[in-house]
This record gives C-alpha cells, sequence and structure tokens, in this order.
C-alpha cells in the first residue's frame, strides 16, 4: 500500500505525472491510497483503475459523494486536514507529487512517522542553510515508484 | 459498505453471530468495514473471507500489523477511540452485534449522523422511561444484514 | 476540571439546569470544559461566568468565532463530531444534561475511559433487560456537581 | 493566544530561547498554547508561569499526567501526533523554535490554515530551487513574539 499525496487542484504537468505514477503503482499489485479528491489524487487514481489497480481516498469531510470517480474505497473521516495523518499512515511510502502546504504536511508527517518519502518537483527543506536529504527525489514516475516500493521494502525488512 | 461493530473480546455466541453476519454480507457483494482487531471485528472478517468478501479495519493505533489476519485493508489511524468515527461514518449502515460502552459509542456516532444502525443483542435505549426505537433489532445474522442493506438503500433513496 | 455535555439546542428547563450546574461548578472552584457551542453549553458556561468562573470550548469547527459568548478559552479542533472525545479525555468527570445522541456518545465515551459521568434527565441503558447502572443518577443541579467532585476525587485517590 | 511549537526534547540554547519566548508572551498579556510536553514546550511554559501567564497544553496521549508542570490546562486528545492540528488551529499565530519534523508538520499546518507563523532558528522552504518565504524569520525571542503579536492583530483586522 503506497500513497501518492499532492494538491488536490494541479497543473497539466502533475496531472500527466500522478497519472503515470498510479498506473505504474497499479502494474506492479501495489494498492494505492490517497486523500480521494481531486486534483492530483483524481489523476492518480485514474492511472491506477485505467490498468485494473485497486484505489482507497481517505476523504477529509461526511460524504463519500466527495470522493473522485475513481476510488474504489471511500474511507470519510469528517476530520478536516487531520485526514492527513491517516492517509500517511496507511502507507508503507508515500510518493508526494509537487503541491502546496497540504502536500508539505503529509511529507512532515511521513518524515515525523519514519515512512519513506520519495518527492518529484515537490519541497526542498533546509535548516540553518544546510540541506535536509530525507525526501527520497525521483527524476520521474517510474523511478518514484520504483524507489518507493523499495524504500518500503527495505523498512519492512528491518522491522 | 456495511460495518460492523462490536467488542474486541466476545463470547463464543457472538462470535458465531458476527462470522455469519460477516459471512451474509460477503455473500451479497457487501465489503465490511470494521474497526480490525480482535473479537467481534475478527469474527465478522474470517466469515467473509471464508466466502470470498472484501474486509477493512480502521486501526486505532499506529500499526498495521495489529489488524486481526482477515482484514484485507488496514488503514492506520493512530487516532485511539476516536477511529469509531470513521468506522461509522464510512459505513452506509452498522450491525451492532453485542459488545461494550466502544459499541454503545458506535451506536451513537451512527444515530447522530443519521447511519441506520441494526442491533444483535446489543443496548437497548431509553429516556424518560420511553424507550429509543432508532436501533432496528434482529433476531438473527440474516436478518441483520437483510434489514441493514435494506436501510442503507432506503436512505440512499431518499438522499 | 470538569465536563457538562448536551445538546446544542435545549428547551427552557434544559438551561436552567444547566446554567445552575455551571454556576455550581465555578463556586466550588472547578473549571468547566464543554464543547463550546449553544443550548446546554452555552446555559452551562453563563453560569460558570455569572460567578466568576473558567469556561474552556473544544469546538467541532475551524472557526474561535463559532465560541458562546462565554467560552473563555476557546480550543478549535477541525474535527467535526470526533471532537466530543476530547471534551472527555479532558474531564475528571463529566455531567450529561439531556441532549440527544451528542450526548450519548459523550456518555459512552466517558464509560469507555472510566471517567465518572453523571446524568440529569438523560438517557437510561440497558442490555437483555437488565439495566447499566453506570450513569449516577442526580435530581438536581447541586446533586449533580456534588457527585461528579466526589467521583472524580474517588477515582483520582484509586489512580 | 499563540502557539509556541517545538521538539520534546531541546538544547540548552532553545530551552533559552523558548523560555524568553513564553516569558515576553505572558508579559504582554497573551496566553500560550502549546502540546504540552517536554523540550521548547516546557520551556515555553515555564517562562510564561514565571511573570504569571496562563498556559494551555493540547496533549496527544490519554492521561493529563503527561503534561509537563508548567502546563494549566491539560486537554487530552488522545489523538497522537494528529493533536498537532488543534494546538495550531487554536492559535491566532504560532512561533516555531528549531525543532525537528513535528516542528515542520506544525508549520506545515499552519501555511494551509493561513495562521501567521514565525521561525526562530528553524526549517527554511523552496521549491525549484526557489525560498518559500512564508515563514517570518525572527532574530531573538523579542522579535519573535512582537512579529507574532503583529501578524495575528493584522490578520484580524483583515478577517
Amino acid at each position: 500500500m503506497i500513497a501518492v499525496v499532492g494538491g488536490s487542484q494541479c497543473s497539466a504537468e502533475e496531472a500527466r505525472l500522478s497519472e503515470a505514477v498510479g498506473q505504474e503503482l497499479a502494474r506492479r499489485g501495489v494498492t494505492l491510497v490517497c486523500g480521494g479528491l481531486g486534483g492530483v489524487m483524481e489523476a492518480a487514481c485514474r492511472g491506477a483503475k485505467s490498468v485494473g489497480g485497486t484505489t482507497i481516498g481517505i476523504l477529509p469531510g461526511d460524504s463519500r459523494e466527495a470522493a473522485n470517480a475513481f476510488v474504489d474505497i471511500p474511507i470519510v473521516t469528517g476530520l478536516g486536514l487531520a485526514r492527513n495523518v491517516i492517509v500517511v499512515k496507511s502507507a508503507q511510502a508515500v510518493i508526494a507529487v509537487d503541491g502546496g502546504y497540504g502536500t508539505l504536511s503529509e511529507i512532515a508527517c511521513a518524515l515525523q512517522n519514519g515512512i519513506p518519502i520519495v518527492g518529484l518537483c515537490t519541497w526542498s527543506l533546509s535548516q540553518n542553510n544546510q540541506s535536509d536529504t530525507s525526501i527520497i527525489p525521483a527524476a520521474n514516475a517510474d523511478e518514484a515508484v520504483e524507489k518507493a516500493i523499495a524504500a518500503a521494502r527495505a523498512k519492512e525488512g528491518k522491522a
């Protein structure tokens, strides 16, 4: 189970990337978990469904109707933005595709919980002019999926 | 998607009932959502899996390892008992099998959210010596599933 | 710290009771915690402030502006009804004044967490025709406060 | 009401800064809200109490006993790290003192909710080699408090 996180609105380029990520995850038999709404989340779900994958959407509001059309299993939390924590904790690795401050909070949550996080054109972090290298960089969708699966396996192996 | 709620420890009779509920839900193509732990939850998941159903476990803790062996999709919330709200909100109807105060909180949450709730040997509520009849009574597992599906359909129809 | 729980809309009689509860808590130097909205919550806060008490409102939404005018310290959760859990867990005892299914969920949460719960014209619970006697009954506001404080002290003593 | 966020363990220098921030907030009549535990949180509360301020601790666990000795009002959430959202949302501005990934998640949450955030030796954010300048920099405790109060006022004025 791998999470794809990113904005509920996104550029055409980000949508293309997210769709490719969703497709590649499904091809490798990985269940996709996300926030269940539009933008990056919808594109990733669309990609996964196009090749027969399974998609889970952890929704912020009180209605399952808010899920995008490509979510198989809507989880209704009613928790608002606090639902981001559940998206991340339910995943064995997280792929962040650009996005805004919501994506940053999901990146932070993954780092805080020791869950591997792969970044595609997303935030860079530094402290006292020193880069934080915890976000695993990826140049394209296939590399992102490859690295996320490898990192999830490495972590399970250690555990 | 229908929730089965009940204690994480249960009697042999409650386990038998829960297993039959899970089986009947799966036979009718309904996805089962529950709290993902033992007792009533485990028995219901075991029943569903015995006939090829799909099971979701909304876990209270921080580890997917806590899910019972019959959960297909573990959702990790880290929210403790507040995760009960998510089990209920994600369901189109709820079946309560006996259980303790945790089950009572899930019944209350369903009533509060207008989600149909069917009770099998569970709590009875009254106020000023007047019974509250909102919990739909059922005499056995098949009747509980039948009534839960009918109530979920009636509610969707109205919505 | 003692919680007063009840509906966000209430009858004149319930408001009178809630106000008296708030007043008596404040007179005895107890900080009042509640859900911060109208009805029972507002009446209890008004009572507490009328004699110089301190009031905390744990709000379900995203805005501190939603707090009633008698809340000193608004806590903004954005969690919707899941905030009920926080109202209850933050209290050393809970007083329920009538109310609806929301109040029932707070009663269930208190029972589940072993926090003493005193009821004023609220729900009665039974199972298999046997009354559950865990809700401590009170005939009026003073008795409710008296019993809540005594139960909180007894519990701390044991702990 | 202003939040101070930072690690539950911290260096002597961070503790000194946090204590000065707490002191200055209390001197200006601001109520301090924090996560209620040790490190930066405890130092800030100690500073506030040393000059008679009021302190609120939003605790992650199930026990009020976990609060540091300088918390006046412990709020018990049982939500784990998801309680960070409540610390931030309850504040009119946030001051981050260094800290780790937990602090980053609180910074992200403030940015996401449009709550002013002032940073003292904390994270820097960038995207595509462009700095994000949303974190208001401060050189010392007094400046941090000054800027946090000014930003909170500016925001309320606009609202």
